[in-house]
């Protein structure tokens, strides 16, 4: 195994000004193995689900070459996550939270994945991100993602886990609750302080920026209007950029920054429609012929 | 002539939380000239001061070798801004405003000035900004600038003066007041329906954008924590553009990047300290090795 990806997966119920679903397939480790599985085969996924996980969706993540020893199946009922976005999306409101076998989720990574030289934790619990890095490859780049509610919540337990990776994604609205600073680029130096050796920053429709302590590279977002459902575009963003990583195997700056711009590219299509109904859809073409305008996009 | 700039030429009275100054020199006009003057020596500036400005001042803006033919000096006081910024300097807060001999500003381009293929606008009264464009080249490429107290005081006029010209710059705030529009990408479509070809669509610390019916262009803000004093910032960029612009003679999309690259890099000097003080010493030497790094953080 060259990836594994750690996080919710879930039961979505949601509504945006495009359209609603129930129920569809979705979850942090998820999109961001989906959006990943476009660049390796070799990526493993680990998430709990309950006995009410209708058996077409192991089936669609199978069909995209993930891995599912790593997903385990118990007495229960699947984390279903009912939220709706307004306007202009900018902001999912969370309707209701059932966390069912989610609650006790304790990630154990199966032997095939303990020497993956990539690791990814999606947003969850900083303790159990905790958990899952103990088991990781010593040597293995590890990257983890987290959300505003442990930032207000577990603020020290997730400080403890970001001394213990690689790399962290965040979008503007964490990275100035996590260190209390106005400016992203002086808020981004500081996070460099806490451990991790890069940051991912997400601007949404200002684009992403790579931060590293030598390092600073931007994209803007693909620029699209199309967009319906963005539930899962910061998932398929670090997807994107695991995915890539893990393909080539190496992490110069030429490497880290192509990542990003497939991150970039990934999360332009998981926003066009619901679920994951436009992803699972993709051709590799498709992907790069969007990294190619995104490199026209900057280029002067 | 090649380059017109017309707007406010002011004196400064600010505080910013690194410091402040006293009726230092400023304006759209002023800003943007002193930009454009790293590009081109043949630019000229049409404005108006009062009795009370000081000689040093034109003195200043000579040995940038900006032509001051069109700037009229008449009995009365110079157009004096008072205001501060806090916490991050996003916002300027206006203290007091006193418009002086700006009240009855009627810009006149002497002849010389007549024949220039490359014209801007900085912010002033939208209406005045019309009788400008009306004595301009026909062919001439014209550029304007406005604010937030036009578009919501003085929309009609605003929109009237926007059929006239070639390109506009607007931040984000302004572009989704002047539309109605969250989405800047749609804001921007929108834009292009009212006459001008190009927006230059500023987005503080997330950089810029250059959006035209086939074109769509973005460049991160030069990375920097040294801001001491905004003022000028968004003139300083549309300086940058339009010296560029001028000095090079075309309008090719290569041109109009490169363009607003320079002004990208222009107006990131010029918020590293107070009134002009930063972006007067800059040396050519300097603005290319922004450009190049500018180029390098968005190569992939």
């Amino acid at each position: 195994m060259k990836l594994v990806m750690v996080g919710s997966v879930a039961l979505d119920t949601l509504a945006t000004p495009h359209g609603s679903v129930k129920r569809a397939l979705g979850g942090s480790a998820v999109h961001a193995a989906v959006a990943a599985s476009f660049f390796t085969d070799r990526l493993g996924l680990v998430g709990v689900v309950g006995e009410d996980f209708p058996e077409a969706f192991p089936k669609l993540l199978k069909s995209r070459k993930i891995n599912l020893e790593g997903l385990g199946s118990v007495k229960g009922k699947t984390f279903h996550w009912q939220g709706r976005y307004k306007g202009d999306m900018a902001v999912a409101e969370t309707l209701k939270t059932e966390l069912g076998v989610f609650a006790t989720f304790d990630p154990k990574l199966p032997a095939a994945y303990q020497s993956a030289p990539f690791v990814f934790c999606g947003n969850i619990i900083p303790e159990i991100q905790g958990k899952v890095l103990a088991q990781a490859a010593r040597g293995s780049f590890k990257m983890l993602d987290t959300m505003n509610l442990w930032i207000a919540t577990r603020k020290a337990a997730l400080k403890k886990v970001l001394r213990k990776v690689d790399a962290v994604v965040l979008n503007d609205q964490e990275i100035r609750q996590l260190t209390g600073l106005t400016s992203l680029i002086r808020a981004a130096q500081s996070i460099l302080k806490m451990g991790p050796k890069y940051v991912f920053l997400k601007r949404g429709e200002h684009g992403a920026s790579l931060i590293g302590k030598h390092e600073y590279f931007h994209l803007p977002a693909y620029p699209t209007d199309a967009v319906k459902d963005p539930t899962g575009a910061g998932d398929s963003f670090a997807g994107g950029i695991m995915g890539s990583l893990a393909a080539r195997g190496r992490l110069t700056a030429a490497d880290l920054r192509k990542a990003m711009a497939c991150g970039v590219v990934l999360s332009s299509f998981q926003v066009e429609d619901f679920s994951l109904w436009r992803t699972v859809k993709l051709k590799k073409s498709e992907i790069d012929a969007r990294l190619k305008r995104l490199r026209a996009m900057t280029t002067f």
